[in-house]
């Protein structure tokens, strides 16, 4: 289908804060890349703000503001509605209007979730309406996707893992600076990394939110909030920061379900895991999860936790999925390779030749003084330079020495060239050998 | 809606080997848990096996065994069509006659997907049936549906990532034996990680298919298999895992794709990575790939990748997908807390009391001989198992010291009472601290 012919999806906002701004400018930044997998233009075209006199700048003129979300929810043009704020007992009320109403919502807010999505996903199902929700979970993670879709096969043993980035960057902190929490956390404040009223982190309360709902999804249960055990990171004590270092561990907040024989074990709290896991090596604002199945086994997820980006990352993908079901017949609501097939690219696929990457070369040099400024003068003209050589030593009386070494970024077609020039050198033995080397490192 | 008022879903298998067979156990093994999910049953009717005579357990008398593929595709009561063979064009014959007698097609061949996805995927979109690949690609990371839906707001900058079980465990054995190439390789032909014929695996064609593939749902690209460079792992010499180790790297068996200003790179070859990364520590047949992008971040995820269940994992996954389109109506797909809401388990919330975990213990003792017996004695009568002490040093005239004590698993409940008796002690001074502790190794 083209994505020319039919009307563009209208999207409600209801906030404005970091998130909700973030999903504007995804949705401006990246639109032809999203209407190219949703097959769709989607349009942000009313957004409710708390104060509407407020200076901002508005990155796009259909963009209309008002201060009364049910002008948002009850107005006929809007598809989507998404709910971006950060209160529980108003977004309830605006929810179910939007879902009586007749909306698709997306949501980030995980409170409303744990605490009142019981009751808003029995009425989005008598109104046949979508309620999506990943954003609520670990931002840049699409873990409730993964969980629920890509899991299905499999009996779930037990989830854990890192789901608060504001206490896992002050648990962080306190171990790399030898600081204690007070201190760390005025600091957290002052970036902007923790909410000036930063209770719901420090106490647990947000990652046993987001637990809650992991544990529904994971093991088929109704959402029960008041059932789950919450403690936070509010007591941690520097002293017991560096014991458990000695002794081979770190103290990450960790949300853990886990199926037992006698019942479901729910709980979020500061614990103890041993320091040669990958999760305990997950740092600042970063979040994880563990996921323990029958049938694929342990799978590790990492990624961006906190921060206004990976949130609205997730609720993007949330509207695409509306819009997809929306403008396709089921069959065809994710197309095969992503972008709807009349909208695929023709980018050009590089050549090796034309591959930048750095390298490893090990060559057999003649065991001689000297024998290395050869090599050096042909990288030096095709200007290769050298990150890092390794002589190993060898008796005095071989004739040849391995020589190691490691080039800086270069285009494969000069590295070729190099190595066929070193190759013709009378103090080289045998082939050079060449195996790529990549940082992955942004 | 209930599950058992509308038929099964019927579902023909082409070929039995190490996938299909873990296909047809999962859903059998799994089954309600599977119906739970998806709000239909579903049956394995139709298997085609290349010997009908061979000697084999089939788990169910609902399924009949043939010969003939076509047998299969042509049979009226069929509604999905598992091609799990590991040919080629007689799997294109397959899925093009399922195709065309209107059937889904679920398929783990990433072969089939690499060479003839383009044509597979128009005939697909003509006759309006889906077909489905997610196990084509790192068997037991949902990988496909991350990017394809979950990081639909982004735009993928690089992916990057270990795709070939076999030939990273053989990688790995060279690492930790320091044998040679073709050592290991007979080893693990004989354990069975490695096929009779590893030609694919270790040339890296099997990887190249993936990558063909992951590129063009990262970057909306047409199949391009012909496209990709492609190096494998026969050539790497025991000499150079040693020496690379020696400058901080590892050498792993890489796919990468990344859109350049000049164009996209796609290759797969033996790479040096920095030996800090999470990937790097990525160990035997597990798989994992590393996404990057502009608006969600750097993202990880690893989990088994070679074997028969985590592939089978992801088709009965695809499975479930194309079961809850033919189920639901399109805005009731997925559930939302992943099972059907009449199919909820009322499984109990353990309470904190009841809940099993081991401890880290801090407090402060009096500084004398035999003060920690009185401590043994209470964790002792209370069956609490004591895992290490750890008791820091202080000055001889410091009136208390600091002892550190992390026990195995026990109720908290039991805890709860040694902490409070322990408190009582006149050798202890101030309070007890107490972190749980947790392995989180199976």
């Amino acid at each position: 289908m083209s994505t020319k012919e039919i009307s563009p999806i209208k999207v409600g906002l209801i906030g404005l804060g970091t998130v909700g701004s973030g999903v504007v400018e995804i949705l401006i930044h990246n639109a032809n890349e999203i209407s190219r997998r949703s097959g769709r233009e989607i349009q942000v075209s009313l957004v409710c703000v708390k104060h509407i006199d407020k200076k901002r700048s508005i990155p796009s003129d259909d963009i209309k503001l008002v201060t009364d979300p049910f002008a948002v929810t009850n107005h006929a043009d809007i598809d989507i509605i998404c709910e971006l704020t950060d209160v529980v007992e108003l977004a309830r009320e605006i929810v179910l209007s939007a879902i009586e109403n007749g909306k698709h919502v997306v949501t980030a807010n995980k409170a409303l979730i744990a605490l009142h999505g019981n009751e808003i996903f029995a009425a989005a199902d008598s109104k046949g309406v979508m309620v999506a929700f990943e954003a609520a979970v670990a931002g840049g993670i699409p873990i409730i996707k993964v969980i629920r879709e890509g899991l299905a096969a499999n009996q779930i043993e037990w989830v854990a893992g890192i789901v608060n980035g504001t206490s896992n960057f002050i648990l962080t902190e306190m171990r790399d600076t030898g600081s204690e929490y007070l201190e760390i956390l005025k600091e957290a404040k002052s970036l902007g990394y923790a909410e000036p009223d930063p209770t719901f982190d420090m106490e647990g309360i947000d990652a046993a939110h987001k637990f809650t709902i992991l544990a529904s999804i994971a093991f088929g249960i109704r959402l029960q909030f008041e059932k789950i055990y919450i403690e936070g990171i509010n007591n941690i004590e520097q002293q017991d920061i560096a014991y458990v270092s000695e002794l081979g561990y770190r103290i990450k907040h960790l949300g853990i379900s886990r199926k037992t024989a006698k019942g479901l074990d729910l709980r979020v709290h500061p614990t103890l895991i041993p320091e040669h896991l990958n999760i305990a090596g997950v740092e600042g604002v970063m979040n994880a999860l563990l996921v323990q199945t029958d049938v694929a086994g342990p799978m590790f997820y990492s990624g961006a936790g906190a921060g206004s980006k990976p949130t609205a990352s997730s609720v993007v993908a949330d509207i695409v999925d509306v819009v997809r079901v929306l403008t396709s017949d089921p069959e065809n609501r994710v197309p095969h390779l992503a972008f709807q097939p009349d909208a695929l690219s023709d980018i050009r696929i590089l050549s090796i030749e034309e591959v930048v990457t750095a390298y490893y070369l090990r060559m057999q040099m003649v065991n001689r003084p000297g024998a290395l400024a050869d090599v050096f003068r042909i990288l030096g003209n095709l200007e290769i330079n050298i990150e890092t050589i390794l002589q190993k030593e060898s008796a005095a009386t071989a004739a040849y020495i391995p020589v190691i070494i490691l080039t800086q970024r270069v285009q494969e077609k000069k590295m070729k060239e190099a190595i066929s020039r070193i190759q013709t050198l009378e103090s080289i033995g045998g082939d050079v050998i060449r195996i790529r080397l990549e940082t992955l490192d942004g």
